[in-house]
């Protein structure tokens, strides 16, 4: 592909089943009754593949999200699971790319290669895996274990995931099977191949009972924005979710600083910086105007409950708030060098405060939609391009 | 019901992939180009649906048929993901029951029960599980073990597996999802359930991230015939595949008796008779006259290569017979009691070899049929009514 034509990727993600926002369920357009109903997802999919976006994008957690009581009143805690979703929709799509997220924390390697190399034979070789390592306590709970695995341990486990994963993929050669029925050759022994693997994390034997995937290996996509994210994403992924605060909050440059780190790192592991593509996220509020657009995102936040939007700003501040008054700015400021949870969104909340002075109830309206880019359709499109 | 109303459950089982003999891939009119394409499934289970079955049947196994060379080589070592597969199905289809075997060994209680909460969704209350404790090595080889799980561990932790499955299930009430978009209340957090789960084999908080399935419990299906698979079916299943050589070599008194055993079961755990179904598996050959049913069938057993047959064989009897002349009856007779393998396909063996006195060929032939039942749309059904 030379230069001129190069041309933008694009991924329809499905962060919350009823969309980007945590109470876009209580939109009155959105058919809550379909969130369990599989012509809801069919429709959004073929929506997407007709406006030829190249992915649909299905993120996924293994618990409800109850780290506070309005997490489980309010929000929208229930998912379906991803790959049962995908495999119905490979059935009604043709074109666009199925992707979704496996916690490499708790899975397992077989399970795992067979489910992506399932999905990419009925879909024609358009499955694709985001490779996650979760990160909350109430999911490692929900697999026998009080509390996530430190971020190194994770990360080396992921890592060994994934070269587990491929080696099943590759334990068959392309032209394994022979399907002979004169001879009565099913497959050629000469062309599979045990894996053995014998890691820290993984004894698996092989080889994986599917075939190899019609794609090789399925697209694999990763988002971790830490030094261990980075380098897996270097030497795995063909796609990166860029952590929006890289790209709004600090801008451009913040951005293209990130892209050069990741494609940086790609050529120590034999790679060329063409096979990743990284696709910042964004969460598009459209109006015929910008003032329509304005309003939508303003009436996006006004779907949050109160109760919600100090909880929330609680947990990421890692202090209850609710007590200051909800139309004046937080008279508080936490200190990011002492902070232990993460530092990146309290970053975000702290250069919010200080661009915007919000109210307190501005504020937690703001900080779940900090995805959130409302304009006219060309001038999203012109943000995409810039 | 009344007796009068009494009504057999038909259940249409794919053994593997090609159909329910280890060689039917080479039968001519087989599609094996099909095996990883999801219009051969589709095909084949919308069949099933038109002619009034309740279920459609996938059988899985977690590893590649490789004990020995001839099965890499000839038999139909593929299998694509149950889940993904029914996933599919479930969006080309309306009535059939859509059912698949899930390890208890090899899975986790949370992705079972959201796969299955989810399956259930998508068809609108079609979900079913096969209830499996696995049985081979080369299964846990794939899974970082050596050896499977001794059988009683296996069966303790199945049993502990679906008591934590069901328990997620009843983590939503029925009416726990609100989706009030005016009010804001997505749930009732008092119509959520945490288990809190702390078992020998497993640590489940909870609660589930899809909401309570619409049957309820998605229907459970067991197969074991061993003591423990037996209690395990009257506690907890509505649905058992018997083993066909209790209904077949030994008649069908035997398969009273079986029936009457699982059955009476049953008070102990609080259930009625009637909440569970014994479905005896047979593999229909169907001809206009007995004589094509027996053509056909001799054909089948011609499609197993001479390795495959004299290597399953070996495998049974637990002993090399590849020596001995194929067409002369087999000179040895291994002794039951001091046998330590299958003990119910090596009792079926000799009980051919009384019976039939076939010489080698036909008797490799013949084990790989013995689920076969020969004759006219006729015939079957009287069988099946007797």
């Amino acid at each position: 592909m030379t230069a001129q034509q190069r041309q933008m990727s694009l991924g329809a993600m499905m962060f919350f089943p009823a969309g980007g926002h945590i109470s876009s369920w209580r939109h009155p357009e959105t058919d809550t009754q379909g969130l369990l109903d599989f012509n809801y997802y069919k429709k959004i999919v073929q929506t997407a593949e007709r406006g030829k976006f190249d992915m649909f994008f299905y993120a996924d957690e293994l618990y409800v999200w109850d780290r506070f009581e309005s997490g489980i009143s309010h929000a929208n805690s229930i998912r379906p699971e991803p790959f049962i979703l995908l495999g119905a929709l490979a059935g009604a799509t043709e074109h666009i790319g199925l992707a979704a997220t496996i916690s490499t924390t708790y899975n397992e390697p077989y399970h795992t290669a067979r489910k992506l190399a399932t999905l990419d034979y009925l879909s024609k070789g358009r499955a694709a895996w985001n490779i996650v390592t979760s990160r909350t306590d109430e999911e490692a709970r929900n697999f026998g274990r009080e509390k996530h695995l430190e971020h190194g341990t994770r990360y080396e486990r992921a890592k060994e995931f994934v070269d587990v994963t491929q080696g099943l993929w590759d334990s068959w050669e392309d032209d394994a099977l022979l399907l002979d029925k004169e001879s009565g050759y099913f497959a050629d022994k000469e062309k599979l191949h045990n894996l053995r693997h014998k890691g820290s994390h993984f004894q698996v034997h092989g080889p994986l009972n599917v075939a190899r995937p019609p794609q090789g290996y399925p697209v694999l996509i990763q988002a971790g924005a830490s030094e261990a994210g980075k380098e897996l994403a270097a030497a795995k992924a063909e796609v990166v979710f860029a952590p929006i605060s890289e790209f709004s909050a600090e801008g451009l440059r913040a951005g293209q600083q990130l892209y050069e780190d990741i494609k940086g790192r790609m050529a120590k592991y034999g790679r060329s910086r063409d096979e990743l593509k990284i696709l910042p996220g964004i969460m598009p509020i459209i109006g015929r105007t910008e003032e329509e657009a304005k309003e939508r995102l303003a009436f996006t936040e006004s779907l949050m409950p109160q109760q919600l939007g100090l909880d929330l700003l609680s947990y990421y501040l890692g202090q209850d708030i609710s007590s200051y008054p909800l139309d004046e700015p937080l008279p508080i400021r936490p200190n990011l060098d002492e902070f232990n949870q993460s530092k990146s969104v309290l970053k975000h909340i702290l250069e919010l405060m200080d661009e915007e002075q919000p109210t307190l109830r501005q504020l937690y309206g703001r900080i779940t939609n900090r995805l959130a880019l409302a304009g006219t359709p060309e001038q999203i499109a012109d943000f995409l391009e810039e």
